[in-house]
């Protein structure tokens, strides 16, 4: 059954085949073979309307910026849909910024991520004229200081804050300490320190402040609870400076359904409630309610993209119990899918190819590495007449599925194909065994320094 | 300190310096930049002798094969260092047999692997003359079959037996019933229905019997137990049969060091006792003592193999206990060894482009990527006067390091520089910009088929 919240919104049964985009699953994997990642082009263009036109709605026109997370899942192809959808890019390295540059991304609604940019990306960041950098070291603050300076340009920073709130699913936890690598702690003064080191610069203009607080979070209150404790952050900023930092951005983390038991909030009710929590907190605090901006990019590409695999082998196990499993083999596996094996993550899958009558019966859907962890899906019902040769769809794959891919065991990376219409096209190829030996090289020896004989 | 135990052998310092292979580590990142795996050629080959002298002492010339499990790194270099030193390989897909053709390694001394091989993949192994195939499903041996009698070959296959043993550090446990994908089971008789399916095809000879029984593992025992239950399935066979199976293999997963409290078995305590326990099981059975496989991966490459990185910042966290944790950032991260995300892996690390006398405090090593998790090392002393621009090397990444690499959020793989008497060369080449906007393409749409307008 495709259940609407967990498939993309094209997804159907024609003839019995999932049908996405139009375009029937055989067709799909007759013409690019399988594994192969499909996105439906209408529902990512419908997410990013419906994300947009919400924010619009609740916060207003030029009240702030809905930023679509590269790193959920970036291409050339998908970073021109997010441009034409009229929302933002955040993207955390060099790589990621090549990317929107490929796509002739406009610089101005680009920001900067990463704990760790190094002096080339943040060159690369301040030359391409991204909108923000967001900051979140000391040493970075004078980093991306000198270099703007050196590059005769005032840049555009946000802090990178820790507010102590940490949120997954349903429960988070608020703290006045967190033991992560991202942020300046608001609690132990750290982030006072920053915002104090960062106004030095005359190169630097600090337009904001930022928070990431968790992923896949069903909850709107971790999100009111952040923003409170920044808010507060920006009232002692406006009463010891007298001016008022405009952006605030609480960042992503809104979750999608990648099962049935999983209820993901609706864009408005979340945008709704962040809006109040943060209109009545500006007010309290004596602030104008500041330019607000959200990072999602799960919610976004997350239930998007399907991914197509066949069965190459099924068998049956007994268990300790008593019980039987039908392991069930597919083509692919922890190289395109590593977030079951990494996370505990759960997935839904169908078979694409055709309806099954048949009883359903508990499966463990593995992939083809020489691992035991190398596990999609570790119990699922499926049609106990699923066999060789079948399609299997795995839904809710667009987000952290092709972007973490390896090349685990030399197997290809499978590519992205678009679906519109009943018409396809790659946006990113699978990989080919010549792909694989690309980075071989073979190299005459070189003698690195004089000293290597020195011991 | 260079501990010798987790160091590859020539890793030592000269001038305060790291050097391995005759190399200082600031000249191979001054050449090569960072992040980089360092390949100590020597290490490695002495490892190939060693395994292979010891087996070849332990249980005679010819008696059976060392096989390098290709699954913890390969690449054609490496193929040829491993063809060099006159051991076997193990393969497990397409690609990685792709790697050891073009290293013209032989086909005889190949087995392939894989508890779901395309038709492709077989065809390929086939052509190749691998010395065997490890058929894994009854429907895999019914494919091998049809593929070999196709090609007018006859296929020597191994069955993949699982012997209910699992094993991991110091522990193992021994049941009749795994729930695991790899394997027809000895105890519920799907091996024995396996055995007889294969020896129906006149396509296939039946040779041996494989098992593996996990990873990291740092006792004889589990080897023994599963040995022991593998030789009393073969002598079901000769009962059975009136002939006996020739090869025993009994799989890899021997641990080595990661930190200073993994204490590995030795090559020879290792072989001598499981050679101990086959002929005594074998003798005790009426059998002739087969030839006998092991599959060393992680043994072989893991320690030959060091990590080069250079750090970007440093920051300072306040715990909740009061304590401080100094957080210190690599430009590498999840993205060229996922092991410590994945599996919980520890490691060990030295500052590589100095000696320090300052205090050691304790740290966390992380890397750039935009996910809190992006740990290196999650808890490690190091010298308190670490700062950014320092060199940083972690050790043993030999294995499961850059063949697990991924391109998350953009960041270009590593490459793997060989190190040699003071002379470096590159045998995989570092990913460029480029090479990450090499798999976007602009395409046009095509329509798939007719049905699609039809729902």
């Amino acid at each position: 059954m495709i259940m609407r919240s967990i498939w993309p919104i094209s997804a159907t049964r024609v003839s019995g085949e999932l049908q996405i985009g139009g375009c029937q699953a055989t067709s799909i994997a007759a013409r690019y073979g399988t594994p192969i990642f499909v996105l439906d082009e209408n529902d990512l263009k419908s997410r990013i309307e419906k994300w947009s036109g919400s924010f619009k709605t609740i916060f207003g026109e030029n009240a702030g910026d809905v930023f679509y997370a590269a790193k959920a899942f970036i291409s050339v192809e998908v970073a021109k849909m997010i441009n034409q959808g009229g929302i933002s890019l955040d993207v955390c390295t060099g790589g990621e910024l090549a990317v929107a540059r490929a796509a002739k991304f406009p610089g101005e609604r680009i920001e900067m991520h990463g704990n760790n940019k190094s002096e080339a990306e943040i060159a690369a960041a301040i030359d391409y004229r991204v909108g923000t950098i967001v900051v979140d070291s000391l040493q970075e603050i004078d980093r991306v200081a000198r270099i703007a300076h050196e590059k005769n340009r005032i840049q555009s920073v946000t802090l990178r804050l820790n507010p102590g709130v940490e949120a997954h699913t349903h429960e988070y936890i608020a703290t006045a300490h967190e033991d992560v690598k991202f942020g300046f702690s608001i609690a132990t003064g750290a982030a006072w320190d920053a915002l104090l080191a960062a106004t030095k610069h005359e190169s630097l203009k600090v337009t904001g402040v930022h928070c990431h607080i968790g992923s896949q979070i069903f909850s709107s209150e971790a999100f009111s609870a952040s923003a409170i404790r920044l808010l507060n952050f920006m009232a002692r900023y406006k009463n010891e400076f007298g001016s008022e930092l405009e952006n605030l951005n609480i960042g992503g983390g809104v979750g999608i359904a990648y099962t049935k038991k999983d209820n993901p909030m609706s864009a408005d009710d979340f945008l709704k409630t962040v809006k109040e929590v943060i209109s009545s907190e500006s007010a309290k605090l004596g602030l104008k309610v500041p330019r607000v901006s959200i990072e999602p990019g799960r919610a976004l590409i997350g239930p998007s993209m399907v991914t197509l695999y066949r069965v190459g082998t099924t068998k049956e196990v007994q268990l300790e119990d008593g019980g039987k499993r039908l392991y069930v083999s597919v083509d692919g596996g922890m190289s395109d899918n590593i977030r079951t094996a990494l996370y505990g993550a759960e997935y839904s899958a169908e078979i694409a190819n055709r309806e099954s009558s048949a009883n359903l019966r508990d499966c463990r859907l593995v992939g083809k590495h020489c691992e035991t962890g190398d596990i999609v899906i570790n119990s699922i019902d499926l049609p106990s007449d699923i066999a060789p040769g079948d399609l299997i769809a795995v839904p809710a794959t667009g987000a952290y599925g092709r972007s973490m891919a390896s090349n685990y065991n030399h197997v290809p990376r499978p590519g992205v194909i678009s679906v519109l219409d009943g018409t396809a096209r790659t946006i990113v190829r699978s990989e080919t065994e010549s792909d694989l030996l690309a980075l071989d090289v073979v190299e005459s020896a070189v003698r690195l320094d004089d000293k290597s004989s020195g011991k």
